[in-house]
């Protein structure tokens, strides 16, 4: 059973291991996750559907589920590490993240989870930042503490670094590409243990022991991004990662904003771009609070909502195999908006969001932002 | 006579010399000198009424006109310096600062004057630049040379300097705060041997001879902006002279640029700020031309043209001393603008502007851009 809160639900222990072990199942993203449970009820319903969905959508081989023994070791490993899992809706869960793009639904947190309820700036950007620019980021980061705001940042060399250093005081947040016992770069690991001494927090949305990969950055910058209320870039040179962060902030209509810099200096020639794209220019914390929006509450969306207690499974139509001819023949390799394919094809919501779901658990469609789909060839 | 040409009318020597005993009189700037030539059709007839247009307005001695002799002096003196005189109206005076505010009826040019009917850009900036600034500044002056503009500045040491020295081959032009003749700073007169040898100029309203004051480069600053489509400040500190230089250009509607800088670094506290009121954020010569306005031609407006040959004198309403003190009742130190004038007072036009050129040749009234004036006490 799951307790209301005023601010949200708390899961049970069983809720969590089953969404735990959901999260981690094959081809299940974010968003997957999301129309499970929407259509399913529960994580654990949804389990027992997978590996029809799963071939319904066309896949070759059993989907591969996650085992209750995976699920118990990283429970065990989380539970040694000082680190526990927050689900979407329930009140310790960032309350920006909850209203962003594709938010996990699960995070795992070391630290203190009162910072993640305070309105949040990022501050990311090069990882071989100027003097100037670390100096530029710990102005941003203690100025934008004393005044209430959590620091948000990547535990990188450079600007996270200064960031983060300069905001241990007032509460700052690491966000992790792997596991959040897998301190990256080694070298910081005393930075986080004094982040987490500091009534801070270390999360991430992947597995204990994860080693994070290159594309598993810019899944990382979405979460970054979206649990701020801004995302200021400090120095970046041209096709950084800090640059996805400030597009992926843009994409969530959080505020983007950079402190300009020397055309001839390579590291400004990324927030310069920003500049030039409207990002709002920054060059102190009273900028930035300045052109953050009116109001601090976190938007309202659409979502699910977590069900009070376990409901009752909801009969789910089967689609008719001509149904996902019509659905596979209307998609490609160009990402259109869900909308666009219902419209075309005619068929319900509710069916083409089923369709979807088999075929991305079948790994054939692809998520992007904004609500576009892709099949995956 | 005067020879009307397809861009212009040419003044007579006569006429010439006539606009220069004008301009150099007590209390006749380029305003009262438009509104006298409006009022009387020529500059002779405006010399003759001066005297008595001064003591209506309340002058408490006579009036100092500029003898023949001071005239004979300077138009000697532009000769030894080949410099020559260009009116107003005339096929050589720089286009858009024809359409400025405040034209000078008299530029004072040595060089080359084909420079001067190109499309100019303003490039101004720290006397005190770093050497990433001035390399900034020879970037813009040498691609947009290369893309048919001519470069406007100061002489001054830093940007100025750098944005002659980088403009050399392709034409650029020193605007003076004192005479032609007199090379500010001194150590730049190499600089401006090598200008006037490539086909540049060297432009003043200024008096042969006459040593710049420090409220002379405000006054040449608005000549700066006014004779370019675009200000592009390279680098400023608070409250510098290249400050005043965009807000001119400002004032008279031409695009105001500057180059991003860190935050750190004073020198460009004064651009970033520019660039937070707006002013499109320039890292090179492409940035610069992508945001000029569509069409490269002066804006048109009203203004006097100069008559193709001595027109009969019109006859001069003189002011009832009524009216007079109309108008100084309802004049103060603020400035307002001279319609809110005529609407209070109910006057006519042409009555209040023969009173306000009474006041100012009585060195009673201070002219302020955009059409406002105010009393002088």
């Amino acid at each position: 059973m799951s307790t209301p809160t005023p601010e949200g639900v708390r899961l049970t222990a069983e809720q969590r291991r089953s969404w735990l072990r959901l999260i981690r199942s094959e081809n299940v993203g974010p968003q997957t996750f999301r129309s499970l449970i929407n259509h399913y009820g529960s994580a654990s319903a949804a389990l027992e559907a997978l590996p029809d969905l799963s071939r319904r959508g066309g896949a070759r081989r059993n989907i591969r589920i996650a085992s209750e023994d995976e699920v118990d070791r990283e429970l065990a490993a989380a539970e040694r590490a000082g680190a526990r899992f927050i689900g979407m809706g329930e009140p310790d869960y960032p309350p920006w993240l909850r209203h962003a793009d594709q938010p996990p639904p699960l995070l795992c947190m070391r630290g203190a989870s009162e910072v993640l309820a305070r309105p949040a700036i990022a501050i990311v950007g090069a990882r071989n930042a100027s003097l100037a620019g670390q100096r530029m980021a710990q102005r941003l980061a203690s100025g934008l503490g004393e005044a209430g705001f959590s620091i948000v940042s990547g535990l990188a060399r450079g600007i996270d670094q200064s960031a983060h250093q300069a905001a241990l005081a007032t509460g700052t947040v690491a966000v992790f590409a792997g596991g959040v016992d897998v301190v990256y770069p080694e070298e910081h690991r005393p930075l986080l243990d004094k982040i987490l001494a500091q009534q801070g927090a270390a999360i991430s949305e992947m597995a204990m022991g994860w080693q994070p990969r290159a594309r598993d950055f810019p899944r990382r910058n979405r979460i970054i991004a979206g649990m701020s209320l801004a995302t200021v870039v400090v120095e970046a040179a041209e096709r950084s990662g800090s640059l996805i962060t400030a597009r992926l902030a843009l994409e969530q209509n959080r505020e983007v904003m950079a402190v300009p810099g020397s055309p001839l200096d390579p590291r400004a020639a990324g927030t310069n771009r920003l500049l030039k794209q409207g990002a709002h220019l920054i060059t102190d914390a009273a900028d930035v609070i300045g052109a953050l929006p009116q109001t601090l509450a976190p938007p309202t969306r659409e979502g699910f909502e977590l069900p009070s207690e376990e409901p009752e499974k909801q009969p789910l139509v089967e689609p008719a195999s001509d149904d996902r001819s019509l659905i596979l023949e209307a998609l490609g390799p160009t990402p259109v908006h869900v909308d666009e394919l219902i419209a075309h094809t005619k068929l319900s919501a509710r069916l083409v969001a089923v369709i979807l779901l088999e075929l991305e658990l079948a790994g054939r469609l692809e998520r992007h932002p904004g609500g576009r789909i892709s099949l995956v060839y």
